[in-house]
């Protein structure tokens, strides 16, 4: 039964399979940034248009500028850096945190976050929409999760700096940082106050300190 | 470890989170309704064309029109009246049933329903797949769901108007509203008798109240 | 073709449906709450036992209880409250805010909300996560959508209680509110102060007044 | 540096790989009727009671009694006839249909459905939710599609037998037969006649057909 | 309470929900291939340019051409065949395998498969990720589920041509022939052989047969 | 208008929320692995006896065991080590690489993989279900995605050992290994050779070396 498919023409089978292939067109989608968004991600690039260097993104290699105000960088792999990830559910960012370095309070509107220390020390934490707080000390190799949409932070609680990889659950997870929230931005200090039970003084020096007015 | 983060620069803080910002443009996609709808919903209006009156809606605020047929209306605030649900899993519609309005018979293709009322008295109905009926007398403050795509309804049984809103589970759930499906088009009376069981005079009188052919 | 049809016996339609029907059981999955919860929501009671009262919750008709701190209450028609939204995609709460009342700067983790004023005015802002912000005064009938995920608030902003209905699009979409995520745990405050940039006799007035500790 | 690899012991990587497989229980999940469903499905068979007769059914093999009312019969290949379709989005039936054969107006409130005619001639008709028909007639070998939740319907047109399958999006799609939602259970007349427009003499006669009652 | 409601004009009626109807532009979404694709699929054909035919696909209906070195052929419905299945999770293949006729192990990355035998007898096989085999010897009318991603395969076994229909969860599911993705490209050699033990001899002689290079 | 809310006891808002904070059981859903496994995952352990350590796996720390067949190890953090992946469409994994490893070809049945390079150079290859082949070389810091379903491998292409990270769109991928789906289980060599044109030479050979029969 087997051995004589072996005497037919390879060319009729390829034949046969290339015109299956017309309608594979999404294995993947590699966004066309350029053009509109859609609820479910960028346009695909088309396929034609494809190489291997689509797959890969080399942005990650380098750290981040941890001269900043938290001494501590996020640089992103979501679908505006790495189109290749449109569509499918997952991304990835770099964590650099300097000595002293800390990822402020933060959300993903979209996504789970796990997390993977690459060098250094963490203090990281996660708080439940219960208000249960989960704080937990990392080390090189050590994985955390962090569930979607719940609050949590990374410190550099060691004497070295710190590298850590992220992943997520989404091609565009969204960073919510609640200090740049309140207070990068124009929204009425009196508002900001109300809605957070914060004084007048603090809010204004947090507004002065991060850019915002109002 | 904390206090010298407030020396640095807040400049440099925003310059790191700006470059951010820009892969984060799926907070939300308001309906761009100018350009072809996608199986997720239409493309995203660009972010900088966005104000608050995007995800603000109006047209719930006044009742609908009940000198109709049923004495009753429904207002929806699905995509193509409130773009800004586009692609959030939910939206919503005003229901106004006059003294012995009608909601007829219906169901909603894609979406479950939540409905509130806040005024007036209904009889509303669901009934199951298995042909289980589910009825219940609802008064002001009362909410009841309606699971996806099962047959329900809703009737004024009160003296005074009903004043309800219902959210669905979709920005286009969709409401197929059986009379209407059978009576109010060209579908042939002889095919609506073979698939419902009706006798040709009651579809033949009722394709001319409502408007059909055939 | 279609007349003779209605000779033959009903008994034999409806033995042919009924044998069809057993395996209908999902077209509603009503929690029973006092079963492990999975992934996807809690475990089916048995469509048995179900009547009409599973599918309608009167606990949105009374006001919440407004003499609180934040002169204000979420009355919530989740899950836990109303075992038929389990599985569906949706759930609702009643707002109701006193003169000065506000529902503080909040998420919902696993939801967009869909919100519908029913009286009063109330000023509501979204916050996205490149920190812009939308405000909105909205007045009674007016609608506004909360995209998954991102920080938002509402104030009662006129001179009489506000009562407005909210729905999400999640049967448990959480309610994560910042303040009581910091201050109302034993979160301790140095961590506080370093993801939030707050000083720390802030940090520690409100861990007070809201009834954390460390 | 491809050669030495098969100088090592097959030993090592299969139990390198074993020890992998303990985490991959969710290649399929057959269900186990037995215990109470969940939102998503039924709980899984254990994989070590798994054989290949669980992914096999054979209960489509055989026309189903087309000596009813409708002169014709579905047959079920849904989870609670095959559970190993549990979980997996897609589930069949058989459709028998003798000669002035019709399968009523109906929808899946859970699932688009797939029709293939193996067998004899079909009119086949949906409705849209805008109330447009779309009806087709089908041969032997001829497809139609039935998206999610819209009201169709299948006749046959021919002098012969008719034989298809069809295949829908879930394991547990449902399937609301108007006609029998109305009129085989006990929703009163009153009621079916406020929501449908008919008159009271055809409900009447309707329920006595399909055994409804009140 | 019903009778008055026959005595209102049915154009106020259609006037209403015609209104309404603008909204409800996606109860199918027909592919429109000419357009970019996007990660949920295509852009849809404008409503008004949709009839029945669009619904209808009738390129299952003659056998595919078995005359190839697999003496079989797969015949698909998907997306780009069947524009109508788009956004909708299922579609649907013709399998012909001549006498001697294989389906050679493939995958379907993106949705499990439904397979009903039409004519002939199939021994048809599936891998689970933990190496257990299920194999079944399959007659006319038996249905066989394939889990999503999992390798298989179907072999005629009997004396006479087979044909079978199958239904998969995905507008596109695509389709992995592990043959042909090693042998029929231009993968080198050498890598072949490192990821699948295969010897030198054995792989040029397979790129030979099926077309590949390198 | 904001301050007088201060004056009002905390007492008060902590009862409120706490009243609503039972309402929020799925911020995660930490697999009881003792429990059945439904299609959306494990039930939840009870939220009263989760702590910090649930959400943190130091199972990646270590180097799997490289003196293997093929030289390398994959370690998984899936659902079934790390059960606080349950329900979040997450997971991840540690590659290990001698010198001279490889990771055979495989796929993951229900997830894309995100892979980042920690030390050493990797030749990553991809092949789409048209055949095409996307082959690069990764040094440290590269990410590289594998959409999901898709026959992929990895190789240590330079002169030290490999360490990567992997993650992973589900919290149960699976991984299904091409060879060992053929070769290592009791698979009748005369099926293998019928679906893979390999000779019956090179099959038992390679059941020899995998651990097969048949």
């Amino acid at each position: 039964m087997v051995l004589d498919r072996f005497l037919v023409l390879p060319l009729l089978l390829s034949l046969l399979f290339l015109s299956l292939a017309t309608g594979l067109v999404q294995d993947f989608c590699v966004a066309d940034l350029s053009k509109e968004d859609t609820p479910a991600g960028y346009p695909c690039k088309p396929v034609s248009e494809i190489g291997y260097c689509d797959f890969v993104f080399s942005g990650l290699a380098s750290p981040g500028n941890t001269s900043t105000l938290i001494k501590a960088a996020v640089t992103p792999a979501f679908v505006s850096q790495f189109p290749a990830v449109n569509g499918l559910s997952i991304s990835a960012a770099r964590l650099d945190l300097a000595v002293g370095g800390v990822i402020p309070l933060h959300t993903h509107p979209r996504g789970s976050e796990l997390l993977v220390v690459i060098e250094g020390i963490i203090i990281a934490g996660l708080i439940s929409s219960s208000n249960d707080v989960y704080v937990a000390k990392l080390h090189a190799g050590d994985t955390m999760i962090f569930p979607q949409g719940l609050l949590h932070f990374q410190i550099n609680s060691g004497n070295s700096p710190v590298v850590a990889f992220v992943s997520l659950s989404s091609p565009d997870p969204g960073i919510q940082i609640t200090a740049l929230s309140l207070f990068s931005n124009n929204l009425p200090s009196e508002i900001v106050e109300a809605v957070t039970f914060l004084d007048d003084a603090e809010v204004k020096k947090l507004k002065k300190l991060l850019g915002g007015s109002g």
